[in-house]
C-alpha cells in the first residue's frame, strides 16, 4: 500500500472540531448545547446579499476572471476607500475565502524553510497552511495579563533569523479580540522595515472594534511593498459559507506571483462573487446595528465571566472572541468533561481549549477561547452553567 | 523591499491566458474571435441547478461541514453508484472545484521532491499545483500518430525512480481528447501494484464518451488503497463557476490527511453545493442530449480540420478537446499571429499552442489545442479561418 506524505502526517487536525464527538453525544442525551466553540454567528446574512445571488439571472455558471470579476473588484476598491485604503482593482484579487488569501501570501512570499513570527495564542489553522507551504511559524507569546498587547519589538527580534521572512497578525486578534494600537502598528513597520521582512495583516474582523478604532497595515506609509492584506466577507456579513475573501497588496511581484497561483485554480467561486459585490452597496448602518449587537454581547460576556470565582478575562477590543483564564487543571480535559460528564439545568457548553492557539507546548492549559456569537440570553446562560461546572469540576485548581 | 519566494518565480504563467491580451485586441479592431482556446461550454447550465439555488431559503450563508454536507455526499454517492463506483459519503471530500481536489492529493500523498509521472501533453495547471507542492512532474511522451493512447507499460517503468510516487491520469483527456481503454486501465494498475505508487485519476469528462465507454479507475480491483479520484462538476453541468469538486477514496489514511487539509480551509463553497445536489437529480436523458451536441460539434471539427491540407487530427473519444497537427513552425508565434495580424471576413480563431501541454522542450510547436465548446456553425466558420490562415501564414511549412 502506498504510504501517505509527511506533510500529511504532519497536517494538524482542527483543534477546535476534536471536540465535536463529545458535542454530538451530549445533544444525543438530549442536553442543550451553547456553541461559543466556533466563529459562526448566529447573525442572519443581510437579505440583500442572498437576493442578489437569488435575483441573478446569468444562463451560464461560467469561470470568473481568475482574479475574480473586475466589477466586483472595482466595488472592493469603493469599500477600501471608506478605510482610506487607498488601492486599485488590480491590486486586489478576489480568493477563495481568507484561508485561500493566506495560502497565496504564504506560497508567493516564502520558500521552504522560511520562517513567520507570529504573536501567540494564534488562529490555529495558519498552522495547516505554514505545514502544506513546508514553512515555520516561531511564536512569540503575548500575555493575557496585558489583554494580549503585542509583545516587545525586542522580543520580536530575538525570534528573527536569516531565514526570517514575514511577520504575520490577525487584527482584530482571533483568537484573543485584541485590537493593535497604531503604536504597535508602528512598532510592526520599523521591524519590517529595518529586517526587510513582509507584513501579512488578516483583517477579517475589521468592521467589529468596540474600544479604539482599526488602524489597517494598509495605511502604515512607507510599507507598500511589505504589506499583503488578507481579507474575507465571511465575518463581516455572517456570510461564512460563501467562501469568498481577497488578498490585496501593492508589491507588483508579489501580485504577478499570486497572480500565477490563481490562474493555476481557474477562478473563486461565482456565486458568492455576487453576493461580495451586493454587500459593498448595504446601507452604511449596517455595520452599526451589527457591531451594537457584538458590543453588548461582548459586555454581558465579559461582566459574567468576570464575575465568576476565580475567572479573570480581559475586555476585548475587537473581533467576537474572547481568551478566559479559569481556575482549571487542562482546557482541553476540561473541554471535554463539560460536554461529556456535566450538564445544568440540562444544559452546557462548548469552548475551545486554548491549548490549540499556542505553539509554545503548556501554554493555554488554564485558557478557554470562547466566541461571542450568540445572542445575549445564550450567553447568559451558558454563563451559568459555567460557573456551576467551574463548581464541580475534579480538576479544579485553587481559589 | 522582500523578495518574492522561488516557487513564486517558478509558478507557471497559464500558457492559455498569455493569449487574451492579442485576443482583447483583435475584438478592439472590430474583429470576431472564435473562442476554441479554453473549456468554458457555450451550453447553458441545466435550470434546475440553477434554480436550485435560485430558490433556496436558508437565512445565513453558514459554513458546511469540511467535507461538504452529508446531503450532498450521499447525492454523490447515487451518481457514483450509477457507474458501478461503489463508495460511501465518507470516502467522499467535496472540494472548491476539481483543482482542489488535485492540491489535496499533492499534499496528502507527495513530500518536496517526490515525483509523480504522467503522459504527455497534459492538463498545464498541474503543472502549477506540483509547484505550489515542490514536486516534480515526470513526463512520458504519448504521440499524436497513436491518437495519444497510452505510452508503453517500458516507457513508464523507465522514467519510475525511487522518489516516484504516482502515476496521474486525465480520462477522457484534456487535452487529447483521448479515452484510456480498460486494457489500458489495466497497464495502469500493473504499473501501481508493483512499483506501490498511487493512481490520481482526473475524471472531469467522464460523461463525454463518444468511441468507448468509460473505465474508471475506482473500478480497477485490487486499486482500492492506490486510487484518488479527483473530480468536478465542471464541465458536466456547464457549472464551472460554481468550483465544486471531489476527492474521493477508499483509502482511509489519505482520507484522513485529506481532511486535516479540508479542515484548514474550513469549507466548500456553499451555494455551489445546492447546485451540485441539485444536479444528481438530473433526468436520466440530460446527458444523452449533452452528449449528441458534443458529438455532433466533434465530427464537424475533426472532418473540416483534416480536410485542410497539411492538417491531421486524430479522432478523440471523449471530453470537448482536439490536439492538431498544422503545418506551421511554432504553435506560440502562430497562435499569436492569427490573433495579432489575420483576419478573414472579419473573423480569427484562438487555438491554445500545444507547446504549453508539453513538459519536453520543443515538442508540440507543430500541434494546437482545440476546444469544441461552440456550436457547430461556430465551429464552421472558425475552421474555414484556419485554413485561410495556413495558407496566409509566413510561418507555414512544408505540404
Amino acid at each position: 500500500m502506498p504510504t501517505i506524505s509527511q506533510r500529511g502526517v504532519q497536517m494538524p487536525s482542527s483543534p477546535i472540531r476534536k471536540l465535536v464527538p463529545f458535542a454530538e453525544a451530549a445533544k444525543k442525551k438530549g442536553i442543550k448545547v451553547y456553541h461559543l466553540n466556533i466563529g459562526q454567528p448566529d447573525i442572519e446574512t443581510p437579505k440583500p446579499i442572498l437576493d442578489a445571488v437569488r435575483h441573478s439571472d446569468f444562463k451560464i455558471l461560467e469561470y470568473s476572471h481568475s482574479a475574480g470579476n473586475e466589477s466586483y473588484r472595482k466595488k472592493l476598491v469603493t469599500y477600501y476607500n471608506r478605510f482610506n485604503i487607498d488601492v486599485n482593482h488590480n491590486q486586489i484579487i478576489v480568493t477563495t475565502g481568507g484561508s485561500e488569501a493566506i495560502i497565496f501570501a504564504f506560497m508567493a512570499c516564502l520558500d521552504p524553510g522560511d520562517e513567520i513570527i507570529v504573536p501567540e495564542p494564534f488562529y490555529a489553522n495558519y498552522n495547516g497552511f505554514a505545514v502544506e507551504a513546508e514553512v515555520k511559524i516561531k511564536t512569540i507569546t503575548s500575555s493575557i495579563e496585558t489583554g494580549f498587547a503585542l509583545p516587545a519589538m525586542t522580543d520580536f527580534e530575538k525570534a528573527i533569523t536569516p531565514r526570517t521572512k514575514a511577520i504575520m497578525i490577525c487584527n482584530p486578534n482571533n483568537p484573543t479580540g485584541y485590537l493593535y494600537s497604531q503604536e504597535e502598528m508602528e512598532v510592526l513597520k520599523q521591524l519590517c522595515l529595518k529586517y526587510n521582512l513582509f507584513l501579512f495583516s488578516d483583517e477579517a474582523y475589521r468592521e467589529f472594534c468596540y474600544s479604539g478604532s482599526h488602524f489597517s497595515a494598509m495605511n502604515l506609509e512607507g510599507m507598500e511593498e511589505n504589506v499583503i492584506l488578507m481579507d474575507t466577507i465571511s465575518k463581516r456579513y455572517s456570510a461564512c459559507g460563501g467562501r469568498i475573501g481577497a488578498f490585496v497588496t501593492k508589491n507588483q511581484s508579489v501580485l504577478d506571483a499570486a497572480m500565477k497561483l490563481a490562474q493555476a485554480r481557474l477562478s473563486p467561486p461565482s456565486f458568492a462573487q455576487i453576493a461580495g459585490e451586493a454587500a459593498v452597496d448595504l446601507p452604511a448602518d449596517y455595520f452599526d446595528g451589527i457591531k451594537a449587537e457584538y458590543q453588548n454581547r461582548r459586555d454581558v460576556l465579559i461582566a459574567a465571566l468576570n464575575a465568576i470565582p476565580g475567572v479573570f478575562c480581559p475586555n476585548p477590543g475587537g473581533a467576537f472572541y474572547a481568551m478566559a483564564r479559569l481556575p482549571i487543571d487542562d482546557s482541553d480535559k476540561f473541554c471535554q468533561w463539560i460536554l461529556e460528564s456535566f450538564s445544568y439545568e440540562g444544559q452546557t457548553v462548548m469552548m475551545s481549549p486554548a491549548t490549540g492557539f499556542y505553539a509554545t507546548p503548556g501554554l493555554g492549559k488554564d485558557e478557554v477561547r470562547l466566541a461571542y456569537v450568540l445572542n445575549t440570553d445564550a450567553i447568559r446562560h451558558a454563563m451559568v452553567c459555567l460557573e456551576k461546572a467551574l463548581e464541580a469540576y475534579p480538576g479544579r485548581t485553587s481559589k
